[in-house]
């Protein structure tokens, strides 16, 4: 089974914490990849990616991500359990496409019924995946329909939503789409979702010994908008 | 002055020597970045890349792809001395974007005069320079003349020569554009190459007390195309 994490914030973050989220459940997954897009700042237009093929727990690149965290507003991270097309970079999630002079990325959990069969717009898939399909699908859908990045981000959500509705129909489309601006999240079947604002307490990571105190590493005026990172969460 | 670094093996390599080529020199220049854009194999349609916008000397990135250099059959690397734009990563040479389903890699050198006044395609820049304008418009101009990957390799060497001329006119227009399948080079000013093939002999790099005996590290079969990267050869 993939895994997702979107991560956004109001005061650019170092992500420690969460960049270490995905490693120790790597270890024991036959194939996985990791990926991080990150944004320094919501008017960067173009994230700093690294991907690599290699199982998560074993990838020095993993390994430097999580040696070098980025300050960043947005974050999106993916591991990935092969269930289709071969173990290569080109299969490795997020895909990246430009639209409107913007970077967008998708990281994808599930599988899509009959994703050869979607109509693709501008935007052709350069590896096998079912997700690269859908996300190729999806990003030419919303070209289609918007001549420029949508005035309002609602406007852009409620498009995704759309057109991943039928883009999923019949399969699981679980995914995360951002551009730097906003966050995305479609859910299929699992989502979790956590607000982390002022007071800020102590979290713990369920699967590795690492504590955060959220107070000491924030402003009262900080909040963290994040996934499943912490299983355990006293707030 | 950016440097540009092509690269095309007949056989995978490691590019240990070719990966040392910035370092030295970015660490006298003010402002530099580093890129590594990457193919496993010539069937690849998806570059491994790294990017920082960090000084190249500085950057943990480009020490790390240094120290973990890829195996690869085409490589393109970028040093860039900032002259148009901030510096930022969104800034940051190489230029990515997906064409019939492969990604394309550029990165420049030089100025081009009245960028903006280009006329681009579906491709829009995502940051601020006049290489990627340049690169928005000259990948627009290809994808507008052949709706699919060309048959001949040649037909399209010719077209972004074309378009490249049309392009850098007035202008410093040094280019190299990568897909996975080959590498094109356009030179405005100065180009360096060598065609290293059996029998291969020692060669040793001008900036850095580093030496390779090609002999010992290659088999009669490989041949090894690339750009400036030693200064003094022997054969």
């Amino acid at each position: 089974m993939c895994e997702l994490l979107g991560m956004e914030c109001n005061v650019p973050d170092r992500h420690r914490l969460l960049l270490r989220w995905p490693w120790p459940r790597a270890a024991a997954a036959p194939v996985t990849t990791p990926m991080a897009g990150a944004w320094r700042s919501t008017r960067a237009r173009r994230p700093g990616c690294s991907s690599s093929r290699a199982a998560a727990a074993a990838s020095p690149l993993a390994r430097f991500v999580r040696d070098h965290p980025i300050k960043t507003l947005l974050a999106v991270a993916h591991v990935r359990k092969r269930t289709r097309g071969p173990v290569s970079l080109v299969n490795t999630h997020p895909f990246v496409r430009e639209l409107w002079g913007r970077q967008f990325v998708f990281a994808h959990n599930g599988t899509i019924k009959g994703a050869r069969r979607l109509t693709l717009g501008r935007f052709r898939p350069v590896g096998t995946t079912d997700s690269e399909h859908a996300f190729c699908a999806l990003l030419g859908a919303v070209a289609h329909e918007f001549d420029r990045y949508p005035a309002s981000p609602t406007a852009l959500a409620e498009a995704v939503a759309a057109h991943g509705a039928r883009i999923g129909r019949g399969g699981t489309f679980n995914f995360l789409m951002a551009d730097g601006r906003q966050l995305i999240a479609r859910c299929s079947t699992r989502l979790h979702h956590i607000i982390r604002q002022a007071p800020f307490a102590r979290a713990t990571l369920a699967d590795e010994d690492l504590a955060v105190d959220f107070a000491a590493v924030t402003t009262p005026r900080d909040s963290r908008r994040g996934g499943r990172d912490l299983a355990a969460d006293p707030r």
